[in-house]
This record gives C-alpha cells, structure tokens and sequence, in this order.
C-alpha cells in the first residue's frame, strides 16, 4: 500500500514529472523552530509561515509537519484548515527534504522520488549536522498518504534545484547540481540519466550560476522557472549597482538562448529583483552552534522574488517591505493572468536562508 | 477540515456509535517500547504485535503508529501494506488512548469523541507518569484523518472500558467508570448523560466487576461485549477453581437478566476462559521505574479471550499455549459464522497488561 517500488524506474512505469502549475492536491509544509537558524527562538519565522500557509490554505489544502515539541503550539495557532501533523526533522525546508510526487497519466496514480539529502553539501559544505530526520522525512510523507516511492538514496537531490514544464525539460544549475558536496562520482550525463529515468526529463537547460553560493550552492529556484511549457521566467535588474546584476544577466543569455524538449525556442519572462539588498539588522540573535556561519549585521540576504510557489489558482509571492514589491506582483500577474497573485511578507524565511518556495511542496493531483 | 466541534453534541449533530461489528476503513495500533513495561527491550512484545498487525491487515488495513526513535526500526521490520506514522506517544494502547470514532448515517460523515485520559487512573491509582503524550495523541490522529472531533477532556474515559451494540445500548463496569481514578465527581447518571450526549446511548448497562483491578481498573473488554444487536459475549468458566470463577458467574447473571435500548432481553453466549492461569516466568526483566508495581515470577496475567478484536471479515482472537485455545476459537466460530476466526499469539501482550483489543481500534466506514 506504502511500498518501495523496485526492479523499475518511474520512466518505465509510465510516471512523470508535474509542472507546478498543474492542479495541486496539497502543499506541505515544516514548522520552523532552531534557534541556531531562526532568530528569537523562531518566533518571528513561526509568524510568517503561519500566515504563508494561511494564504496558501485559501488556495490549496495545506499539510503542515511539526516536530513533538512545536506540536500542540503551532496546531493552537494554526488555523483548523490546516492540517497539523507530528513529524520530527532538522530543519523547515519541505521543497528539499520532502519527496518529489509523480505522476501516470494514464492511471492517475501518484507516486515519489525519494531523494539522498545530505544538509546541502554533507560535510563537504552542507549547513547543519546532522540530518538524519530529513533524509528520513520523504518516507514518512509517503506513508501517510500511501503514496509508492522509488528509493534513491544514492542520488543526492533536493526539490528546490530543479524545475520541470512537465513535458520533459528540467531546469537546473551546474553551480549546485554538479558541486563537489552532492554527487562529485557522478557526471553531467550521469545526472542527466537520473533525471531520465526518474523523472522521464528528455532535456535538461543547465544554468551556470545560483545566486547563494554560501547557502543552497545555487539552486536554481531563486533564479528562474517555467509558468507553463514553452515560458519561463528569469531574475532580472537593469541596475548595474544591484548586487546579483551579473548572475541576473548570465541566466537570462542562456534561457533566451534554450530551447525544451520539445524544440520550442522559451519565452522568458523578466521578474524583477527587490531594489535594495534585504540585510540582516542589528541585534540578531541566533544560537550558537560549532561550525555554523554566524550572521552579522549588513550580511545581503538571498531575496529573489522569483522564489514564489505556484499554486491551485494563485502564486504567492515573497515581498519584503522593499520598494519594487508591488512591481514583482504586477509582474507576475502579467505572467498568470489566470491566477491571483498574492503577496506574503517573507523575510524572516530569508533570514533563515529560503523562500516562499523553499519552504513548500505541492502534491500533485 | 480537522476542527474542533464546538457548542453542540455528537447525538444533537446526528452521530452514534457505530458497533464493532459494523464495516470499519482502518484498525489503528501503537508500536510497543516501554522496556519498563514490555520485558526484554519491547523485541518479543514488537514480534506479537507485528504478528497481530500483519494479520488484522489480511482483512482490514491497519495504521501503526511509532515513536520518532522506533520508526525506522518499525517500517524495517513492518511489511509495506501495514502504514507506519510517527507519533510520540507514551503506551502502546490505541484502544484507550485513541479516539473513539462516531458516524452520521445520513451524510456518512465520521467525527472522533477526544476523551481525557490519566493513565488508569492518574494520581490515585494509574499505572505510569507523565501520560501527556497518550492524552495529546486522539487530535493528532484525527488531524492526519482530516477528521472532526469533539474535545471531551473533562470526562476521563478509555475506549477499553465500553462496548456498544450500536443501537444506543453501553455495555461497562461500575468498577472502571465509578473509580475514584476516573470521573470522581461524576455520579452514575452524569456518566450515563455523557453517553447520552456523545455516543448516543440510550440505555447503560453496568456489570458490577472487571477482572483486572490492579491494572484497567476492570475494564468491561476483558468481560464481556457484543456480537450484534441483541447478542452478547461473556467470559465463562465451569471450574470453581479457575482465578475468575466468581467474576465470569457474576457478569454472566447481570448480563441474562439485562434487556438492550430497544428492550430486547440479550442472548448471552459464554466464552472459555483459559484452562490454566497465564504466569509471569522466571528470569523476567522490565526496567525499574520509581513507584511502579514490579512482576514477579507466578503473578497472575489477565488472559481472557474475549480480548479479541471484530473486523471486517474476521475475528483475532488471542492465544496463550493453552489447553483451551482452540476451544475458545471454535466457540467464537459458532457466535460468528459470517466470519473467519483467526487465533494470534498474545501472551507478550498479556505481560504489558493487555491483549489484542486493547492494542487495536476500529475506525468505521
């Protein structure tokens, strides 16, 4: 019923990957609460994705996963809709943590990928030690719902460095994909096999660069992704000043440049970045832990719009108190003119090293 | 979605209790752990249950519910068609700590009963401390169900300790309800109102005795039950020197001169007891724990075999290595033709405290 399919891969089974603008069952989420990531015990994060998974529950159906501890706080402050499920993990990011949910057509059944998770770089650069509860994580979720999963394990992968149009293109970036802290054994063409097998991609568009090379080693979900097959959308600033101009321009010359799996040559969409960096103030306090990177007034934080989760009917978009956030909205409705776009104040996520999208997960339907 | 109902009542909402008897979706379960109560680490506990659970599951799937530190152990050991959760919990008892499940026959919604629990007894004479996690655990399996619940943690109640035919007829013990461990300041008709109001009853019948005071305080499912609507079970034994003689006459005359909700007089079938008690052995090693009582070799276990579970299809019925145990099994072919009586060892249960359907719970369809 919550078996590990094995002896076939999703391809061969007839699965592939959905585009996170097809129609969503549910979007599941982590309760944040290290006080080694998240400032003031994780309150103000708590705060914000309370009010993310609000605004998604409107949309969407959201599952959110709590450890023992933050339980019976955070199922009394969430609201009723949304379901509150116990579930321990090292950290609040189900895009990378959680399964990536596939799908036959044919059938209509859903089934995952479960991925090798190693904290973003193991111990070649990963952020936190250890992670066992994350790798554990996808198991669980697919338990749950008695969803069949395919074990990969030996591929380290997490949710938010790929994208997919769902017609066999996958967005990634060899600043992460192919960094010495995932799969260093394996090639662009091994990967590419994976990507193959598992996910039934035909093409695979490489970005160069992310733009948190510290952090997530550059996924590429701060940088672009398709609003629907044929059109993708791209970070994007005219202002030379701006301190992600450069990764801004490069993404943009290779996306312009691509075509899919399919030979469509992309539109890409521009969405704006904030007009100012988003730093960290003073007075912020995190736990200290052996080996983590302290963070120290005027840091710039990683805030790309472009780190928005679409969703049934709506995008939720990130916004930061910063002159441009009204423009990323009006932008982004232009795109998806079928949905609402809304707009979630999310920089105590940022803080913390994600986004809107880092921090959510959709199950297909 | 999965809210608490507030300022109504299950029988004004149009809920009863269904008997459990009638089509169930699911049987729920706990994994064993507790090495102060399960001997040797909880390992032969673990092989019964997994045995019991592997068994229920040939008929009705069932949902284990495991610790964050069991987990991986459980899914390992665990075959993949039984769902394995996480879930803190503090015993492996579902049938008292988890909720009771009521329908609406019109809609055929399900909504959950959340009663209080104090571990048999809390501060007067209940069996292990904190119980905070076995209390939290009804809300949190009915948020993973998406089902709605009525918050009763002011009635202090453990699913062991009622049966009903589903017609509006309770079967208890005065022993358990009336304890001074339970509802002190409830008298016999405020209880019998709480049935009225959350579990649609109409009629409460009392057996005066359990046979367990030390453990369950007397739980009524040890003693007696219903096989349907008119009929019920009772534990028998002709031998005036068998340990339960004097209770097994006792229930068996209160329950021959009772008549149901709808006033029909019961047919009462009788249900062996074992030929020969179950002893705790030599060499049995549970962990000590401040205040509990330690077992020692020659105690007398509480194996009855009308501890076993109904659902769909089939009876689980608990074996010990006695004499008996195929008489027992035959007797309950005869009460349930319809079904297929399957016997399952349960004597590791039985040295926890308990048996098989105090370690299961139905949930209706």
């Amino acid at each position: 019923m919550a078996k590990r399919i094995e002896g076939t891969t999703p391809r061969e089974d007839g699965f592939r990957w959905p585009g996170e603008f097809e129609p969503q069952s549910q979007i599941w989420m982590i309760w944040p609460e290290r006080p080694d990531v998240w400032r003031d015990g994780g309150k103000p994060a708590q705060e914000q994705y309370k009010n993310i998974a609000t605004t998604i529950s409107k949309f969407t159906p959201v599952t959110m996963l709590v450890s023992a501890e933050q339980y019976a706080h955070a199922r009394n402050v969430l609201p009723p809709e949304i379901r509150v499920i116990e579930m321990s993990n090292n950290d609040a990011w189900f895009r990378d943590t959680g399964p990536t949910f596939i799908k036959n057509d044919a059938t209509g059944e859903i089934r995952a990928c479960d991925w090798g998770f190693n904290a973003y770089g193991g111990f070649y650069d990963g952020l936190y030690f250890p992670w066992d509860k994350d790798e554990a994580l996808a198991q669980k979720v697919c338990d749950i719902e008695r969803i069949d999963s395919y074990n990969v394990h030996d591929f380290i992968l997490e949710g938010g460095s790929i994208h997919t149009d769902g017609e066999g293109t996958m967005l990634t970036t060899e600043m992460c994909l192919l960094s010495p802290g995932r799969n260093p054994s394996l090639s662009k063409e091994d990967i590419e096999k994976k990507f193959y097998d598992y996910l039934s991609i035909d093409k695979t568009i490489w970005i160069k660069d992310g733009i948190d090379p510290e952090e997530t080693t550059g996924h590429v979900d701060d940088v672009a992704c398709f609003a629907r097959p044929g059109e993708v959308i791209c970070i994007w600033t005219d202002d030379p000043e701006n301190s992600f101009y450069e990764q801004c321009q490069a993404a943009y010359k290779t996306l312009s440049e691509s075509t899919d799996a399919k030979g469509r040559k992309l539109k890409v969409h521009k969405l704006t970045m904030p007009k100012k960096d988003v730093t960290i103030g003073k007075d912020f306090t995190i736990d200290y832990v052996e080996g983590s990177l302290p963070r120290e007034e005027g840091d710039i934080c990683i805030a790309s719009y472009l780190n928005f989760l679409i969703t049934n009917d709506a995008v939720i978009c990130p916004q930061y108190g910063d002159e441009y956030d009204s423009l990323a909205i009006k932008q982004l409705q232009e795109i998806f003119p079928e949905k609402k776009v809304v707009g979630c104040p999310s920089w105590e996520v940022v803080y913390g090293g994600g986004n809107i999208h880092c921090i959510t997960q959709q199950q297909p339907k």
